[in-house]
């Protein structure tokens, strides 16, 4: 397909999904609750028809011998696409924030103003080999009242074909269009770089899945865009910790799901308690597997514990290893924290450990990312975690929406002014 | 001066920035208010100097043979010195967004969650020859904890210059880093590139001006971008409109400051009261100067009432002439209005004139812009209208922030989660 093709074609998605934005703004969230559960319904009457399909991808991922932690994200059972459907039904019980009024009051000369919720309009995702982020993404950006775009790895492009296909069909059946989820033509490089120049057709890029796409998406994109999800994350142990909790909450945060990006990758501890709590943490770390690339402080202290260790390089202070490495330092005081995290952080979470007041607050101030947990686990950043009920991503960039992003997030809004012939003097 | 090194002057002043930046989120609302109040106090006192400069940069373009409304933009007087220090000074009076809890509550497990604003960090600012955004920007940015790069035109580089020496020399004096405040080395567009490039030291880039500089920097720049005020604004006449109103309102939106963004551009008008209202309006608008490029209904309508009429072109239904011209165009109905506004619209503000409540309705469930005013002037899309005391631009994008932008649209926020050994299960 030529270049010039494609891109037509990609403009042609956006603008159809266009079209669609418009109904999709106007619809109810009866209209919008109905449309999510014919999808739901339809996605469980074809599962064999998915599952065929996925069986495809699957294989030709085997004969590409990827890894087997990406086929096991790519592969789909009866089990798991009955999970993405009742996830799907969860977004149902949602709260619409379409029509919310963020602010309103009435002015001095007795304009009314009120601003108000809307859909963004048209939201561009691109992801890599996850299924289930196909009907996630698509069922938020429906409940919100956004048409989507799906742009899923080349690698899992028969499951996401059929998947969109059968949620279209359910969208027609209830009347709705069916351009609301609209697969980006292509699955080479090409066709991301032409949605990302698709500035005025789509109004939101939010890109999930490593750091190179993020990145390229970040540094390429005409469209705004949302960053997401890379974190380098830290947990701080203070002087004034409870050692007990400190060695409970850096277990956690480094080794209850280290592929995450909210889990910890690297740990600071105050030297005046680094003794004790190495007494204690290094032994429950070696037994969890995990390895530390540590400073010579660090080294010393949980040498006999048993806990593999090597010395530390700027590239592991800068890691976001998402397995179970751990980057340690010994550090003099909070402000040595704050100074190390301000130069390492990619700002997702920080984690303290400290009893202290004065202390805590000093944290606070002095860390500058989306989420700091004060006396709790890094991995409590997390949509659902927080009650969100759902989640789309979780942004460290500044604009727009900044940690775990639901449905909210995926509005923007409008100032409504009502007089009675009011003009300005 | 070479490419390279321009590019490494300008990373400097963002570094210098960011350093400031971690000092400024820290300071109290007491603090930042004594430094506005310093800085106002010192241009105050510096009248003499700063007029002085301003002078070299007003004969220069007068040289250069500068049209003079820019020239006029640009010349400082005393009173206009001292108008704004004025508004300096009410920056103290609003309302510190910094420290709000957006969103707090507890979760079942007993963490507490609360959602905090926070300053952005660092805030670009890239605009035109109006000295007073200097003074402006770096006010607002400063209430809201931020430090600001300026980047102003070359063509107030002097006046730029003098005003950011002082209002240092003012921080300085009170303890603030001076580099809250920075002049973006060079005034070449290189050094715009280099502003433009520089993601993960600048946290948002705000441009203020004309289309060309706008959509440079928001289709060029890898930091992320609030897009700023253009307005192509509509206002539509339904057949239930109160004709007198509707005069008053097509008046105001039109001709009250046709310069700014948030005037009225086009004028749509249902078919059925479109004779009625000309005859009232169209003495009016010939009365007030406007000259209306209009569609064949309208030009039959406005024969014989004395106002420049020609035939409407697209590039008239596109335009943001930002003077008396008006497109004027007949419409059969409200769908007819909402489609033409889809077509065409900036996304700025459009305004309806009508009685009947389901029109109105309609309109708001159909435009998809920053402000929608119901009997009212299009004019009041602006932060000052609005309440807000201040505004550091009119956004038209949808993410972030959409229309009028004060002191909250400069924060971002950090969720702190707190627990007391809290562990994710």
């Amino acid at each position: 397909m030529s270049q010039n093709h494609l891109r037509d074609e990609v403009q042609a998605a956006a603008r159809a999904a266009r079209v669609a934005a418009a109904t999709l703004r106007r619809l109810t969230t009866d209209q919008k609750n109905e449309a999510l559960l014919a999808v739901s319904a339809r996605l469980r009457d074809e599962t064999g028809r998915i599952l065929k399909e996925n069986a495809q991808d699957v294989s030709a991922a085997v004969e590409n011998q990827t890894p087997p932690g990406i086929i096991d994200r790519l592969t789909l059972t009866e089990d798991r696409l009955a999970a993405i459907c009742d996830a799907l039904e969860t977004v149902v019980e949602l709260r619409d924030p379409v029509g919310e009024v963020v602010r309103g009051y009435r002015l001095p000369n007795g304009l009314r103003v009120e601003q108000v919720r809307v859909p963004m309009g048209v939201v561009g995702m691109i992801y890599e080999a996850r299924p289930n982020v196909t009907v996630d993404a698509a069922g938020l950006a429906l409940k919100s009242g956004n048409a989507c775009l799906l742009r899923g790895s080349s690698s899992a492009a028969a499951t996401n074909s059929v998947l969109i296909s059968v949620m279209r069909e359910a969208l027609d059946a209830v009347g709705v269009p069916a351009d609301a989820i609209i697969a980006v033509p292509g699955t080479s490089h090409e066709s991301v770089q032409h949605l990302m120049a698709a500035r005025g057709l789509v109004d939101v890029l939010i890109p999930r899945g490593g750091a190179g796409l993020i990145n390229s998406v970040v540094t390429g994109s005409q469209v705004p865009v949302i960053e997401t999800g890379i974190g380098n994350c830290h947990v701080y142990v203070d002087a004034s910790a409870d050692l007990d909790r400190a060695v409970d909450i850096v277990l956690n945060a480094k080794v209850q799901r280290p592929s995450v990006c909210n889990a910890a990758e690297t740990l600071l501890v105050h030297r005046d308690i680094a003794a004790a709590f190495y007494e204690r943490a290094a032994p429950a770390l070696a037994r969890a597997g995990v390895r530390l690339h540590a400073d010579s402080d660090t080294t010393t202290l949980v040498q006999g514990s048993g806990i593999d260790c090597e010395p530390v390089t700027d590239e592991d202070w800068a890691a976001e290893y998402y397995s179970l490495d751990l980057a340690a330092g010994v550090v003099d005081d909070i402000a040595g924290a704050i100074a190390h995290i301000s130069n390492w952080s990619t700002g997702h979470t920080e984690a303290i450990v400290a009893d202290s007041a004065s202390v805590i607050t000093e944290f606070l101030a002095g860390v500058d990312s989306a989420a700091v947990a004060v006396n709790a686990s890094t991995r409590f950043t997390d949509g659902g975690e927080l009650g969100f009920g759902a989640e789309i991503g979780i942004s460290t960039q500044k604009l727009h929406a900044r940690g775990p992003m639901a449905l909210p997030e995926l509005t923007t809004t409008t100032f409504i002014i009502t007089g009675n012939g009011h003009v300005r003097a």
